[in-house]
């Protein structure tokens, strides 16, 4: 059977790509970034802020959802978007990645995962179809696979050993998601490791069974860049070009600008939400620490010729005040400026494809982070 | 020598008062409720939400800010209101009160009071003439005379002994204060515990130096209700009728209208974002607990009749998932939504001054209170 297609390739450049991704809440603009909302929330954001920064697309995490407040009830409130008031698009993940790294006592088998909550030590299952159902129920306008993450480095025989069933449970989620509406989507999630055959090996395996996009999993757990880059060259010839890809988990400014050069269209990261709680702000000078003693007397603002305006009209000298004094302020309007840094770079890639400068525009963004902070005052 | 008078009585109803205060930063609606910004921000909210909120005038707490970030380095980065941006109306007390309740170490004299920081324990040294000087680095629009508060119950005695030197302390703050720029203004504090007379006296004492404004201070510490009105009851007679009266550290939403039935023109409470950072909402239904499971599963907002969109446009449900979760959005909504709920308590005590429907009001807000909250769901 045929998955229907939502993404249109709008232009390319070199391996860089324009897209639109069209989803029941409406259409996202790729390359996309996709701010993270674990529990139906951006931690330090309002939703409008969200949306004013430029996001179009959201990603909430269905363990965290289906423990609290749970699956069913966001359903009988209307679905996710609703509930949150966020009313756009949303992806969820699957679950897998969060049972493996906070349940306790899980327990994988070839029909899924049994675990307990790390809230309250209650006993859950997650297989394929149960993954499926939630999302359903949350009413995701993307849902993804369940699949088995491994952390790296880790053993060959143990990529492989995850990755087998990850394929088969891919092809139990496809078959959960047949009752879905039309224009709902769900992506499958390639893995395999740093080991580029088996990477190659899952690639096929999920575009032989067929999906509306294409994940990339298992990246951004701790490799180094060149590795994960280098993955990314492998699977990207073995996707069909007219289905959006989606690199899970990144990540810093510069792996997005390098993942989208080598074709990918949508990214997710907590890092500039967790970063900015640590008073830490994504600029085009780079990652600045506020806290640094340098910003304490400096009138001048974050970015002077920003057009987000917390990045422009507080100091550096109050944001800098606002994070030592632990005040909620700088959280929030860390977490807001460094979103909005993320958003216009997505927008900038994005102008620069459309226009067909984005080497040039590559070049000049590593050059400004590489160049560093304006000199201290 | 005659104090210049920057406050206008517009009109009476009964006791209650409706006046505007003019400051180098603006006007001030009165009766007015100072949001609390202790270290130069507001808990969990932004600058632009307390504006639209309908707040004129924030407070600041001298205390803080003379630790972090400092007096002197706030005046070189142009003054507390252009330092975070609210640059409206702001008045600061004058340190004395925190130095009682969160510092080391701190020795009374008649010269003044030397403390260490509750931060990294430096000494520090708070006299009128320093409590004057640090306020106005600050640039406050209203500084507060330097004073020592007695926490209730408290002997007559000792009441007594810290009423007394508050007297000549107020003397010199005005003294120290005479340099001040025009428009700029300095409010003494009234004294005396629960003592009529002693509270008296300490209005008269006042009075008789002259300020720009009085205080009634020392109250809401602990006393009951009937006791902190009859206080009231007893010092607004003595206090010029042209003159605004500001009841320092009040309160609840009741406290605040009562104290309007006698006289009062300004208030100031951390209660509607502390409450809010611990799950509770203001409404006109009264104070309601949003992590109670009453509201697990309702789709209602917190009051569909509300002006304020937060307090419209998210689901109880959705809120009590915020507050459960401990998620930061729980806490910055509540917190917008209680400082929006003081507001528009104030705009309806103006409003009903100007209408000379006061008692009206008061009687009908009351009612809504006790009335308590609408029937779970």
């Amino acid at each position: 059977m045929t998955v229907p297609n939502h993404f249109e390739l709008l232009g390319t450049d070199g391996a860089a790509r324009l897209g639109r991704l069209t989803t029941p809440h409406g259409e996202v603009r790729t390359p996309a970034f996709m701010p993270v909302g674990t529990l139906g929330a951006m931690k330090g954001l309002h939703w409008r802020e969200v949306r004013d920064a430029g996001a179009d697309i959201v990603l909430g995490n269905t363990y965290h959802l289906m423990l609290r407040p749970g699956a069913e009830r966001i359903a009988a409130l209307g679905g996710l978007q609703k509930f949150t008031t966020w009313n756009g698009p949303m992806l969820t993940d699957s679950g897998g990645f969060q049972v493996m790294s906070l349940a306790q006592l899980r327990k994988v088998t070839e029909q899924g995962v049994t675990f307990r909550s790390h809230i309250d030590g209650a006993k859950f299952e997650l297989t394929p179809e149960r993954a499926i159902e939630i999302q359903r129920l949350l009413n995701s306008d993307i849902a993804m696979q369940l699949d088995e993450c491994v952390r790296l480095p880790a053993e060959h025989a143990d990529i492989d050993r995850a990755m087998q069933p990850s394929l088969r449970w891919a092809e139990r989620c496809k078959r959960a998601f047949e009752t879905a509406p039309d224009g709902y989507m769900l992506f499958g999630i390639g893995q395999g490791g740093d080991v580029p055959a088996l990477r190659r090996l899952s690639a096929q395996g999920l575009v032989d069974i067929g999906f509306h996009g294409y994940a990339i999993g298992g990246l951004a757990v701790g490799e180094p860049q060149d590795v994960m880059l280098a993955m990314i060259e492998e699977v990207v010839p073995i996707l069909p070009s007219d289905r959006p890809r989606y690199l899970m988990g990144v990540g810093t400014p510069d792996d997005m600008l390098e993942a989208v050069a080598r074709g990918v269209d949508m990214f997710d990261c907590v890092m500039p939400t967790r970063n900015g709680r640590h008073g830490m702000a994504f600029t085009r000078h780079g990652q600045l620490n506020m806290r640094n003693a340098r910003h304490i007397d400096d009138p001048r603002p974050l970015d002077e010729e920003s057009t987000w305006p917390s990045t422009r009209d507080y100091s550096r000298a109050y944001i800098h005040h606002l994070v030592r004094s632990g005040e909620t302020l700088g959280a929030m309007l860390l977490s807001e400026i460094n979103i909005a840094y993320y958003q216009s770079l997505m927008q900038g890639i994005r102008a620069a494809i459309a226009n067909g400068t984005f080497a040039e525009f590559r070049e000049r963004t590593r050059a400004g982070w590489a160049q560093g902070d304006i000199p201290p005052r």
